[in-house]
């Protein structure tokens, strides 16, 4: 057996998230669909990050096992043909049988946007968080620059996920304006259940003056879901890339 | 009768572009279906420019006249609440009762995006047109330059459409990059139908090398819808502003 590893581009917008549901048409469930059309066997994709329904990826992985002899190169290509249009891969290489894209140790890079205007843009409606509301940029990035490094992130984990730690390590948190948009940038050594739309709603406060930049360091201290702000909606949320170490 | 400015957004992906059609929905029809509901009186709009399906908007103006004395600028909030999600008003002024968006003399801002990738990427692709060849945007650039001025741009107008006279004055083409993006934007004091697509058509083709940039001079010069370039799919056009002089 060979191991195919794909990064993957999708629009979230339509789907059920990553993972395979029983209702519900999702970004695992069409490349399976499609792998299994394409080499006449059943195929199951391991995905590295389960994004929820609505937040985009540019570069997800997924892996795959086949007895298939097709040139890793040539899948884009044909899986392409196969997938529906809000679904692009955009590479394919074999990797060792045993590799894993949820143990590879790895750096992953998300994105939220947010756009400030008085109305919203229809066509930013999609990939951004529409905010009539002043945001005081500058405040938003102090409180950033505390969630940088190893932390105990519980109070940015969803109640109820079950992990075995809450420890991560983020090595950028930036907040940065690009015209009318504000990019909350994060990059880390991973990320707990529903972790960055939650410290873009707590960002978000900041941005508000509900809440001072230094809050961020007494809500980490609290280990508590409750002591962090709301969850972010999920179209300004886009998963850009993971870069293995 | 007061007579009422709107500046209208839209995402043109699921319309049958601005104009009132018997078969279809369009923007022109949802902002007068929009209009009746609200002012309980009977409101068809005139727009500024006729998009075609496909094509988006961050400033199409449209007028109406209305015997309501709502102030002009509670109009976007009380359009926007029945509006869908994909057409937002973003300005509403009083003008003169014999005001034409039409007639008014002004300057039109379009822009044309491309996405230069070896494989398409899902979130792009309702506001660029994709490809995997590689183009010059030198050459395009060049190519452009003889589009600015005032021109009979007879070759660069769709067969078939009727008017007066196909000479506009081009104010500015410019060909940009933006990372991966080709983004090609002309401004002028008017635009023939299909008249930005033909031309971005036609520089796609020199940015290819299957033309030179002089041969711009030779299309205008032939007063020819053939001489030119094929028309450039709609879903890489928004129609960026309306300037009135």
């Amino acid at each position: 057996m060979r191991r195919i590893r794909l990064t993957v581009a999708y629009d979230g917008t339509n789907y059920h998230g990553w993972q395979v549901q029983q209702n519900g048409i999702t970004i695992e469930s069409e490349l399976d669909r499609c792998l299994t059309e394409l080499l006449g066997e059943p195929v199951e994709v391991i995905g590295a990050s389960r994004t929820d329904s609505g937040v985009h990826a540019l570069g997800n992985i997924a892996v795959f096992d086949t007895t298939a002899r097709m040139p890793a190169e040539k899948f884009p290509y044909a899986l392409n043909q196969r997938l529906p249009e809000d679904i692009r891969v955009q590479a394919a290489e074999e990797v060792p049988s045993d590799w894993s894209p949820r143990k590879a140790p790895s750096r992953k890079t998300y994105e939220y946007r947010i756009y400030r205007a008085q109305f919203p843009m229809p066509t930013k409606r999609l990939y951004s968080l529409f905010c009539y509301r002043s945001l005081n940029a500058a405040k938003m990035q102090e409180a950033a620059r505390f969630l940088e490094g190893e932390h105990d992130f519980k109070s940015f984990c969803q109640s109820g996920a079950q992990v075995e730690s809450t420890v991560r390590t983020l090595y950028k948190a930036e907040v940065r304006e690009e015209g009318e948009d504000l990019v909350i940038c994060v990059c880390g050594n991973g990320f707990l259940y529903n972790m960055v739309r939650i410290i873009v709603g707590t960002l978000l406060e900041v941005g508000q003056g509900k809440r001072e930049p230094a809050d961020v360091e007494r809500i980490l201290a609290a280990k508590d879901r409750g002591a962090a702000g709301p969850t972010a909606p999920p179209q300004g949320l886009t998963l850009i890339k993971y870069e293995f170490l």
